[in-house]
């Protein structure tokens, strides 16, 4: 094949010590090899450095000829011991993990852990960090065996069963129609307004409450946790769920919805997770994960959710907990639940999209992960530096009003006094910029961190959709795909890519209210904030007059 | 002798390798030698570390027996080459320092320095550094000769010459009667007003401009220097001055009245010295010095200074320098001078209020110079942190507009506008905290750095006293002194503590004063600049409305 060039969309890390070759977003690479399979291609990059890397992950920038698309083979069938995916989901949870749940959840029936009652429930030490990387998921692919690299340089497909993640992803039975939908299930509708493309709209909305985290104990002090309570709009009957039920209900809604974009749960933490203030602001965090759920046209819909909102008890909590482990309509095949407009979409328009959707995520993941850095060390700066230098402006102060009082003996002059006040003033101050970073800096942070969230999902998603679109082309020129099965699949396909672009619709509308929303907030209390310094400081100045 | 215990009043810092002991303010010391003479005693401090220190800086604090106060023998000759004083000036410059300035100031004929053409004076990179710690003046006592320690860890007085700075200082020949007044001398009167012994009323008050600093150069280019043009409101006629004319000035003033606390001149600066903020802000401090001067009764109108206020002429500069520095009436001769109330004054009542002021001044002096830092430091903060802090917000925000654009294909909403526009906010405000620090921290500092040297000359100034009290004592202990000269003694003792309490109230005045008004001017500036960032909040809030 004659060589072409690309460039990388996405930052994409290879496994040490395998031909896989890390890239980043932007790097320019000469493609040398196309049928490596499964996604994978090889290329060279600027340094001279070869290796392979995914497909999906570039975009070509010389199409003076036709792309030539690579053949992928189907999947080795994943029977060598698959890692237990971080980032791709799976369909079946694999029986050690289902064996640890039922350890941790099972062994003490005596006390519900489901309802309203939140007397007694168990919480261990999170032996278990499967979740640990939910925001780094990006480019999280694990590959069981090394891959075999020649003295060439060039690798063999043999082992190379990373991206058959794809299978995990469903993506391939949902393409080659091998699932059929579940007969009777909901049908999720997407509406197409104009050049809008939207998530049929929530007709009941509702809202959730979570609130009054506390501290539990069982097994005789021995075992405790925090345990949140949850209350839905619509029922208004409280449960009581601890974060390694959100968790699980993450794990499910991450394995059944992965063409969407999950709102990221807050991260594990292992120590001072019974400090009152983390609670509470653990509270606040669950509080945004959960309204973000309830916003979303589908993911607020969702059974697993509603079971989740709902279920006080424990009997039909562990059926429901097995129905959703088990559910068939997973991964892309969630798409068979989706009521698509019937339009066939148009190729060309779709990888314009597309192109333009990746570019501008992209460009919005980097500027909110900058952000929200800035944000998170603003709001520790005004509880440590910002704080420590107006007190100590304040002490100073302080300092000279006392040393003056020294020659006054006893007959405090107004300026005396004032100088003092002064510097009690600065120290005030300083506490103000404590207090104020958990209603301006924390806020802006908790909301930043679930969109970081969001726009974190995306490059996965764009992967599926370009993969799709990919296993269409291949039907296409595959001449033993007859006409019919080609039609579903183009449908198949088209369903998928309706399904991306009206959770991208569902994302912008989110930015501009809600992101909208949050800086107002921010703007609105840093203006308190100043407006009371500057009022502490008239106070004070009164003295000096 | 029994020993005894003392409370030290002041840091000092033993000469390295010598037999003196470093004291920190505050510390307990047991004193077991007081006749090691000219003012050392030699103690012990709490660590069983054993040494000399000047009896001055300590007191007494168990007095239940008279204090056994040393007889010190009539200073050494000062024939071994005795270093050019730092801290107690020279009746007299020494020949190599005249020389000095004469190659500095006479070379150059052609050009005057002195009028108000500053056309073209002299510069030279500061060869001599006589000043250079002028702030830590208050324990710069410089010995010729080590001291000499015997095995036992007494102390020989041979070569213990380093308080025949006492000599210098003038007060053995002040109080001893050896120099005359100068026949028809300007009389400096002191008041008593109820308990408040204070210098007379300025009959004439005037200021003094320090405007339009210019770098000038002379020989073609080759030297450069900043001529400052000082215009005094009596005269209206503006003279040209350079940083080594203030200096001159400062050296003779420091000479002459090393019973009152001069202001401290700017610290001198080898590098940067004519960038435009350095020379502008060194304007400034000079301005500062020149109104303390102004405000002081003593000061403003002493010889010295009209001369360097009011001379245009080459050859009467040069006459009046050699004057000023012939001037008999320095140190504590200056005493002679004063007209001081004819009542006694109490020894009890003079010592407690000597107490109580050395105990103030000492508070005041530490708290000034740590306000002094805390200020130096937050000023440079603006520039660097807090202005790179709020910019790296602004940035972080303005980048997530930014990224907001790329998916709004140029349709740009109000949103996003508005986030942009919250980012430029954010930058502005931090410029902002740059511009600021030059009129609240800095106009702050300049003013700190007056008074912190103001107190740091007290020290001294006290010690003075002291020595005088003990002088005095001395006298009337010794049966070979006549009553008739006795009286005289104690008269002149009297014009010395008369004259110290006088500068003390002065200093409370001003304190009460100017140091107000800098603290009200400072809240105002803060005021003002915390309603400025509040004005371009708010102003931004609108975009989000």
């Amino acid at each position: 094949m004659e060589s072409f060039r690309v460039r990388s969309l996405y930052d994409f890390t290879g496994e040490a010590n395998t031909a896989e070759l890390s890239i980043s977003a932007g790097q320019i690479l000469t493609v040398i090899r196309t049928d490596v399979g499964e996604g994978w291609w090889e290329g060279i990059n600027e340094n001279g450095r070869s290796g392979l890397f995914p497909q999906a992950y570039v975009e070509r920038i010389e199409s003076s000829q036709p792309s030539t698309a690579p053949t992928p083979t189907l999947p080795i069938q994943n029977n060598v011991g698959w890692n237990a995916p971080q980032a791709q989901p799976q369909t079946q949870s694999s029986a050690p993990q289902e064996d640890d749940w039922d350890d941790d959840w099972d062994n003490d029936e005596t006390y519900s852990e489901i309802g309203g009652n939140s007397a007694a429930p168990v919480e261990n030490i999170y032996s278990n960090d499967r979740n640990l990387n939910l925001n780094s998921v990006n480019s999280d692919f694990s590959v069981e065996s090394g891959i075999n690299v020649d003295g060439k340089g060039t690798v063999t497909k043999k082992s190379l069963n990373r991206f058959s993640s794809y299978v995990k992803s469903g993506l391939e039975s949902y393409i080659l129609g091998t699932v059929n939908p579940t007969p009777n299930c909901y049908k999720i509708r997407i509406r197409k307004e104009g050049e809008i493309i939207r998530w049929d709209y929530i007709t009941s909305p509702y809202t959730v409450q979570i609130a009054s985290p506390k501290k539990a104990t069982k097994m005789g002090g021995l075992k405790s946790f925090i345990a949140y309570h949850v209350t839905p709009s619509f029922s208004n009957i409280e449960v009581s769920r601890r974060y390694k039920h959100f968790d699980w209900l993450h794990d499910r809604l991450r394995a059944k919805y992965n063409i969407l974009a999950i709102p990221p749960l807050p991260d594990k933490q292992v120590s001072g997770r019974y400090e009152e203030h983390f609670v509470e602001h653990r509270r606040m965090q669950l509080q945004e994960f959960i309204n973000y759920m309830c916003r979303h046209p589908v993911l607020s819909q969702s059974e697993v959710w509603h079971h989740f909102l709902t279920c006080t008890d424990e009997k039909q909590w562990k059926q429901g907990k097995r129905n959703a482990e088990r559910d068939q309509m997973v991964g892309a095949n969630f798409c068979l639940q989706i009521e698509a407009p019937e339009k066939e979409l148009l190729a060309s328009n779709v990888e314009v999209t597309m192109d333009i959707n990746i570019n501008s995520i992209n460009q919005i993941d980097q500027a909110l992960k900058g952000l929200m850095q800035t944000v998170v060390d603003q709001q520790k700066k005004c509880s440590n530096m910002y704080k420590r230098e107006l007190q100590r402006v304040g002490e100073s102060f302080f300092a000279l009003g006392t040393a003056f009082e020294s020659a006054e003996r006893g007959m405090f002059s107004d300026f005396t006094t004032g100088i003092k006040r002064l510097g009690s003033t600065y120290i005030t101050i300083g506490k103000l910029f404590e207090d104020q970073a958990k209603s301006d800096w924390q806020c802006l942070a908790d909301k930043l961190y679930i969109y970081k969230g969001i726009t974190g999902c995306y490059p996965d998603i764009f992967c599926l959709q370009k993969s799709a679109e990919q296993k269409k082309r291949e039907c296409e020129r595959n001449v033993q795909v007859q006409q019919p099965q080609l039609l579903e699949i183009r449908k198949r396909t088209d369903v998928l890519t309706y399904a991306v672009f009206a959770e991208l619709t569902h994302f912008h509308s989110e930015k501009d209210g809600e992101i909208k929303q949050a800086m107002k907030t921010f703007l609105e209390e840093q203006v308190n904030f100043y407006k009371n310094i500057v009022s502490k400081l008239e106070e004070t100045l009164q003295r000096f007059q």
